[in-house]
């Protein structure tokens, strides 16, 4: 029947309706005919599809950074970065995704590592992405030749279609944080991928402290005149920590002098955006920074759509659905989507200075807000 | 490890990079971590995550209409339709997509079946939907309280989260397609649902000619003064078959005259289009109509994305990437994601007036377009 | 010390502030060097610039019908019409804009008149553009090639840059209105204008009764797949009776069928569009048709920006601030920024069968839209 | 006739065409016609209404800053600011625009002078409106609560509608320039004003280095999560002269080091924009500063819409149309519509440091860019 050789997969148990499950010999003789022509009644199905509010595929987890770390170090002597593998990043595989390496249905986070004087070679992808540092530094990104340093806490996020490549310019091996919208585009069928040159040549191997993107549209409201109309990813390429920290600390500030800024009392969040839009700074992925202040706990809150966090500063307990875990610095978990989240910060625990967990997140907002599916709502 | 008592489904075969697959004992231990510790490498899942253009999961595929009324008009005998199941709709089951319901990775198609004097209970959900009639008549939507009249050649656009019933008021039993995004929602997990009244009032079961939607939208260009705004989805619930033919009858009409209007020669297609924002008619799914005229052979072109086609009238050739069929009135068929797609029309097998072969399309684009991910090409 | 010869026009009366009219030498010398520099000091010029709510230098004004194209015809015997002057327009001028053409401080209002078989020759224009035909048949316009038929109750819209012509193809003289947004174009020195050919093709002679347009966007909801991209105005170039009159018939009927549609009770209203992007059909200006059903007063409402009305059929009593007129067939009246604006059908005068007072409008609310500046309220 | 006392304005001269002016007694009656009904014919106007490209009502003038500052000091001690007057800011009149105080047809612009101690009162307008400092420092402005220090270079927005005041804290005058679209909302009429309140509280009288604005909104590329939607108006009300003056000094650094970035060799450019859309920061009015380095010379562009030149630093000639002229710190001048515009750096009479032509610039492009009216060219 199909041009393909592909095997019939469609098994199906006859049922005359939910409610009926009384099976006569026409009713399976029915459901034979609909296996032969590879057709599924929706009747059998319709609680799976079509439940009364998202029921994730995916269950909330927690990847803790020194195990992470380790393997990533012990792959960074045993495997080499190249060609082919392009990249030494390592996925967090959803327990109940099947084994594939998506943290989420739509989003893919994996630790990146490389070694000494390393290069990560050049390539493009549709897929977005971005890479968020919790420590270390001295690697650079170079995209469309432009060398972008890596430092804890900056975030640079890599628009899809772009070229790029790493180089770690230092003695120390650097690990950092790439997300991808991978499961999504894998799953609508989307990619396109290309090899770039193999070599970055020495002119961009310059380590300036600030990337050309940083010195066009870093400064705060300003744009240059000569950049006309605006692309779907940010023209700026790194966000630099000392800016995040500083708006949050700001935000807290105003709020103890009686002013409004904060999502909460005693939680900032900053969303990191296009300057030539004011939108995301990626069209699938949104990326945000939350700064919960000693001894507070935020509402719970659920929302369609699935994210990531990584615990950036501090410590505290983080509950996802019916889960809590202690976490430390970049312990890294996943919230499925409709499932609620709230973070506490608890100061006893915590080696930052001001006792404030700090959260790194990325979720797939964008993709529910340009279609309409987005909700969310406080739990409590 | 993990707090669900989910088994551990990552299998790994340990590889040093796609090009060195020499295992070293300490190489296979660090895949026994990446495995306990639910993670997986980029470089052995590259070639299948981010291949150089989109390799379709799904495989075009061809339902014949005889089969599928055939198969419904039996489960009309066999299945009752009611509160739990909700409609007695029959899915096409794409045969690589694992013996899901799933058309093609984002897209639901079913044949729906109603007896006469049925009702389909009224129930509303934020998957997005539409019907098309390919032959009868009889049966009504009534959506919000507004029943809508279904005849061949019609198309009723329902956007999510509308309350609908359907209602057969004839003594034959009707048949339909149904068209909605249930594999992209329930693959990113946006999906609400809830019943509605379990009956239809008598008021609502009256058979107008024309719904109020109709009245309040349907001329050219002409919008009420009291509709503020514009919802995601059309305010138009129905688009009558006498103007989508009289549409393409003068695009075709047109191009004889020496005008332009055909997307190529011989070859005229009108996009649904909600009238309140010039744009799709629902925000995950493009609708279109297709005329080739007879004798005409349509450029190949490919698309991210995928379609779901049902052949209206007249006959002739489909050719989906290497795979070619003849088809006739009702058959379906999928073009998956970056597969070229082409439509010969072949005068000696219609039976239609014109000898044109039309083509009802319903595809994904809208979240493409919307996510910066659409591409498309002629392939020759 | 200008580098223009202009005589300085700055002329001023010496006030310390406003309470404080006391003038001393200092301040009579501080003033005559304003003067001298062409400066204007804001405090004695505030009431008139920022004043509480919009105090318009427009006045209502109300122009006959009768009178209008008695006066037109009489032009029709006495002026010629061609290239140079261009059209047989005569346009009404508001009573205190200083004798100038402008109905309103932005829109032209004009009755053109073209005699049997007479052509106005063809060019383009950045101003916005539109006819309505409120008695009479026989004249089209040609745009871009396209001959539109324009008959009682038509309305054709023509945006900015499209060449264009009119040509009388009957024995009898025709009068139709036009509207444009010369005014507020010439306040902001936005205009181009160029001649087209002198003599239109004989292929763009015949007369159908369909423009290219109406075949390719005249029906409801339904786009050529061909056309990409959505231009500033409206590619439909006639929105023909029939429609508009089905449209307001409609809404008043499902008000009596107990719903909605109406923009309050018995005063049905359309708006005209751009079928490629729901919004109005022109950049600048907002067209609307309004019928008020029989012994119905609608509520008064005040807006910022000016419109300008014309009775299309019926007669009643209109209300513009605190003035009031009894209208007829044709009759152009004005409603000034912020004015509040009545209308009463008065059945026991109407000539028409339902005894509706069918109103044509059109108005500058796109600019105020566009720049955030719309307000308008209710005043009962 | 008219419902108004209004004289009737219009006075016509009789012509029977533009290239007909026999004029008959008959013709004669019926301009005498006309002019009774409030009636002016098209062909008469049509070069003055309707012209090949904008011909401006404004003419291009220079106003020395030297004099306006002796002008406003003067102003400082012989007129009062308060309630009523609001304001003790001087207008630039241009010489053709009849004495008003408009600087362009569409733009206000004034110098505002506030003597030491004093206060502005607070009142809140729809006119959009910023501050511009050339020199000097010590008055804030309060907007809606929040203190905006004032410094040379410094840029502060105010959107319409939004409550504000000025205070001067220090024992020095300060002078700065006002930039408004009263002239815009003059002209269509979209003006509404409100008194505030007659003193600002001492807390508002405190003195920081940064508005809460500035603290919330001043980082690159981040937002607050708590702002959700986006206001007409920038929520950024300062934008200070170190990140103008860097952005300017690392785009004319990258174009020696090889990369693009400027406008233009030699010129670079930023435009001030709404973090919360990346679109200019007031509806009605672009602001951005150029800088023209030594020895350089721009390429004369023109476009439809106007704009004010205040230069901040440096020296050198500036050409309008066929006016140039030499320009020191302060100076203001206007550029009217389709006027060509040049500036070129005279290294040898520069006062600063660089060497470069540092203008600060404002228009009216967005009101033509938001009606599709906007063109531009270079005329070189």
């Amino acid at each position: 029947m199909t041009a393909h050789d592909v095997a019939n997969p469609v098994k199906l148990t006859a049922v005359a309706a939910p409610d009926q499950p009384e099976v006569t010999p026409a009713l399976e003789e029915l459901y034979r005919g609909f296996e032969r022509e590879l057709l599924v009644p929706l009747w059998t199905e319709i609680g799976d599809l079509m439940p009364s509010s998202p029921r994730s595929r995916a269950v909330p987890h927690l990847w803790r950074w020194r195990n992470l770390i380790e393997l990533a170090a012990r792959a960074g002597d045993l495997v080499a970065v190249g060609r082919g593998g392009e990249r030494r990043a390592i996925a967090l595989a959803n327990p109940s995704l099947g084994g594939r390496p998506f943290a989420t249905p739509t989003l893919w986070a994996a630790i990146q590592y490389l070694m000494p004087g390393e290069d990560a070679p050049e390539h493009r992808h549709t897929q977005h992405a971005f890479r968020f540092i919790v420590e270390g530094s001295g690697v650079w990104t170079v995209v469309g030749g432009d060398p972008v340093p890596m430092n804890r806490g900056d975030f640079l996020p890599q628009a899809g279609w772009n070229w790029h490549a790493h180089h770690n310019a230092t003695e120390q091996p650097m690990a950092w944080i790439d997300g991808l919208d991978i499961p999504f585009q894998y799953a609508n069928e989307a990619q396109f991928f290309e090899f770039g040159r193999d070599e970055i040549s020495d002119a961009e191997r310059i380590t300036p402290e600030y990337s050309r993107s940083e010195r066009l549209w870093g400064r705060p409201g300003l744009r240059p005149v000569s950049a006309t109309g605006a692309s779907a990813g940010s023209p700026l390429l790194a966000y630099k920590w000392v800016h995040t920290d500083a708006a949050l600390d700001d935000q807290l500030a105003l709020e103890r002098e009686g002013y409004g800024g904060t999502v909460e009392p005693g939680h900032a969040a900053v969303r990191y955006t296009n300057p030539a839009t004011g939108g995301d700074v990626l069209p699938t992925i949104r990326t945000e920074f939350h700064r919960v202040a000693r001894g507070v706990e935020t509402a719970p809150v659920r929302e369609t759509g699935s994210s990531v966090y990584q615990v950036f500063d501090g410590s505290g307990t983080v509950t996802v659905g019916e889960t809590s875990w202690t976490v430390a610095r970049g312990d890294l978990f996943v919230v499925p989507s409709w499932q609620p989240f709230s973070a506490r910060s608890e100061a006893g625990q915590s080696d930052s200075d001001s006792g404030a967990l700090d959260l790194f997140r990325f979720c797939d907002a964008p993709i529910f807000e340009a279609l309409h599916l987005d909700r969310s709502e406080r739990t409590t």
